[in-house]
């Protein structure tokens, strides 16, 4: 702009025939224009100049990223284009090509149709009993232990933040090794058996689905796949429960005097096989419909639960309302804090080096809890009620924490909680068995004399 | 810039008492500037707002990306958020707080020295049976069956890409129904055991130190964290490999005349707890460690298989090049290719829909294949040998092919291969009981008559 103007009085002025001088006038420059002019032309310059070079920082910016300029710039773009692509393709798979069902549209609501997890079963006891006694292949004691039958899972679909299959995957290792250890089968569901009772609400169709399934299950225990073993020696003590068919962590007052949300948690819990608990899955699905049925509940959850937010009603809260609202059922629950079936991680993922340094696996309790259980932290979502980092360490720390407990008769540990690397703990021999005699935890010496562990 | 200057005449102008008037210059506009210079105002004003524009467009998007103006600007600034504060926690988490080893040195290269797993043992398999003597609780044969452990893993840290970590977690879905419905326990190794030998050649230490700590398991089998079941119902006919120690997937022809570097297949084989195989592990070993040693194996390696490329040595091709140099040992190698225990890919799982309309399961071999295995997809990776669509929709439709025959007591199946979500393909029942009879692959009538199933 202004240089092409310069350029053309230059030109003007060559084509004259004259060298251009400098001007006997004090006021104009050599390119003959008033100075003033000339410092409002350089001005203009200068400013489209910055402009240009910021248009040219941003383009840059945008491609090849402002920390990447060097060596990370090719690896940065091939992991997005890998992302993308991978993220295309995902859409693709996903995509339901049964035209009937595009998606999943609200189930209508029929206000005369009270929602049923199956047709009504009332003699299950007995269609179990005879067919336990025709099966003896397939017993529901084995070796003096009631079978249980470990129930978890996760959605079908990669979770929105990519760290949460990473630990999903690192979850479930640790209930593939306590089960190893313990003699306990592993169900890991992927699949919504019922459209209208999704999300947490799940588990529901799904107990009833494997209770029936399995006859020869006597305990199903349902854990939340946010939920980790902690103490990989400790051993549910299913002879307290000889009399109960619903075993779950909670606390008494809070539940029947504050009448809390909270009083108690749905992540790890045990129904036993039989009609009591078939009966209590329907009494306790009709909050659960997705819909109107499920908003409204919701409110009256929140109006008769201490410290409920307001939203849909969840199947925890709707359990607690079902168990003091018809206190019947209360004769067969039995409700535990003497360990951490379910243990709130926040009170606990600090103080494992103290565990170690002063107690031993095997106790469940506070000394060295059963379960951690990552409630809120969901690493699978988007929005979790707890800062990322927090979470993501104390899982981590978690899991190392009792991967220790199994390495251990491997001659490992992790060199740190925070690690995943491992180092020895002792030299290998050419007789190696004494270490299993003394390290396996299935050993009769881990269930008896409670040793110092680590 | 134009705009202050014309301002500035108004004032003037203003000031001056009169109002401008069209001037009657017909050179000069009303700004009191020559026509030429405005239009040459007017000109660089709008290059300015072009540029402007321009910058700011480029600003919105490095904040919010093109595509994403609209409802999904806010999703995709707090996903890529969280992404990057995700791999920051990451990284933070797997640095290694040991001073001694802040990172994975090269172990130094003492030629003197032979690598060795352990020390050498050479009374195993009495040291064993004395030990299985002395503990009957701890049999090495359940209800006639051989005690089996499956050995998988895959390394402790999220993979490179994310989709990846998904996919580990359904084949280790996969894993443990077979294994449930089966009787085999799991081990998933998530540990480095020997640093020296990384990589493919990890299994190696993994697998000694298994058979040393776990005298009660008659055979290891190991398989790779990219093989999946694919026949929920087959069976490995161990009785055939009674005078065993390796079961391995493979063609003598391709071993003993073309020397070729696939000839066997290292994803998925079972060795037997004993002596002998505990001597293999040492004679394969010393090809394996990282370095100069594994450099120069790779090269005697691919000068000597067929069709090898050039690269370091990896277990395979070392195993292949020790039963063909040392044949002693293929006395108690048991050659495998009358059913898939390893089924590559690429040639079935294009094929599942004919398979589930000809044939059921049970079979193992290319009618129904035993195990598909994803060989060069790398998922966890970021550089796959095959396009990353075709591997991935080809695993999901493995997954869901496989699944299908485990919802099948259920009495669910997936509406397409392709599709997560899944449908009815039975009413349900008060007696669940007799579809547990006839759908359970446990049960008897799989083993004996074949009927048709999927």
């Amino acid at each position: 702009m202004g240089l092409e103007n310069h350029a053309t009085q230059k030109r003007s002025g060559a084509a004259g025939g004259s060298l251009p001088t400098t001007t006997t006038n004090p006021r104009r420059t050599s390119s003959g224009l008033p100075r003033g002019r000339q410092i409002q032309k350089t001005f203009n310059n200068l400013k489209i100049t910055i402009l240009c070079g910021f248009v040219t920082i941003l383009v840059l910016r945008g491609t090849i990223g402002v920390g990447n300029l060097g060596g990370g710039a090719d690896a940065e773009a091939e992991n997005q284009k890998l992302i993308a692509e991978t993220n295309r393709i995902l859409a693709e798979i996903r995509s339901d090509s049964d035209p009937t069902d595009p998606s999943e549209p609200e189930p209508e609501f029929n206000p005369n149709v009270t929602y049923s997890l199956g047709p009504k079963i009332s003699d299950w006891d007995q269609q179990r009993k005879i067919w336990l006694q025709s099966n003896p292949q397939f017993p529901n004691y084995v070796n003096d232990k009631a079978r249980i039958l470990l129930v978890t899972g996760s959605p079908p679909n990669p979770c929105d933040n990519a760290i949460g299959d990473h630990y999903l995957l690192k979850s479930t290792k640790n209930k593939i090794d306590y089960c190893r250890i313990h003699g306990i089968e592993i169900i890991y569901n992927m699949a919504h058996l019922d459209k209208e009772l999704a999300g947490y609400w799940a588990k529901l169709p799904l107990l009833r689905r494997l209770m029936l399934s399995h006859p020869e299950v006597e305990w199903i225990w349902w854990m939340d796949s946010d939920a980790l073993f902690t103490d990989m020696v400790f051993e549910i003590p299913l002879s307290k429960y000889h009399n109960y068919n619903l075993v779950i962590h909670g606390y008494p007052d809070l539940l029947f005097e504050q009448k809390s949300w909270v009083a108690l948690n749905t992540g790890s819990f045990l129904f036993r096989n039989c009609q009591w608990s078939l009966d209590l899955l329907d009494a306790w699905a009709p909050m659960g419909p997705k819909g109107p049925v499920r908003d409204e509940a919701g409110k009256i959850l929140t109006a008769n639960l201490k410290g409920r937010p307001a939203f849909e009603a969840d199947d925890q809260s709707a359990l607690i309302y079902l168990l003091i609202s018809q206190k019947q059922w209360l004769e067969k629950v039995f409700i535990e804090n003497s360990y951490y079936l379910h243990g709130y991680w926040a009170g606990l993922v600090d103080r494992y080096e103290e565990m170690m340094e002063k107690y031993h696996a095997g106790l469940g309790d506070e000394r060295w809890p059963f379960v951690t259980h990552f409630v809120g932290c969901k690493p699978c979502g988007s929005y979790g009620d707890y800062p990322v980092e927090r979470c993501l360490k104390s899982m981590e720390r978690a899991f190392n924490f009792a991967d220790n407990q199994v390495l251990k008769l491997y001659g490992f540990r992790h060199r740190g909680l925070l690690s995943p690397k491992i180092k020895r703990i002792r030299n290998e021999t050419d007789t190696p068995l004494e270490f299993v005699d003394q390290f396996d935890i299935r050993r009769p010496v881990h269930r008896d004399t409670d040793p110092k562990g680590l």
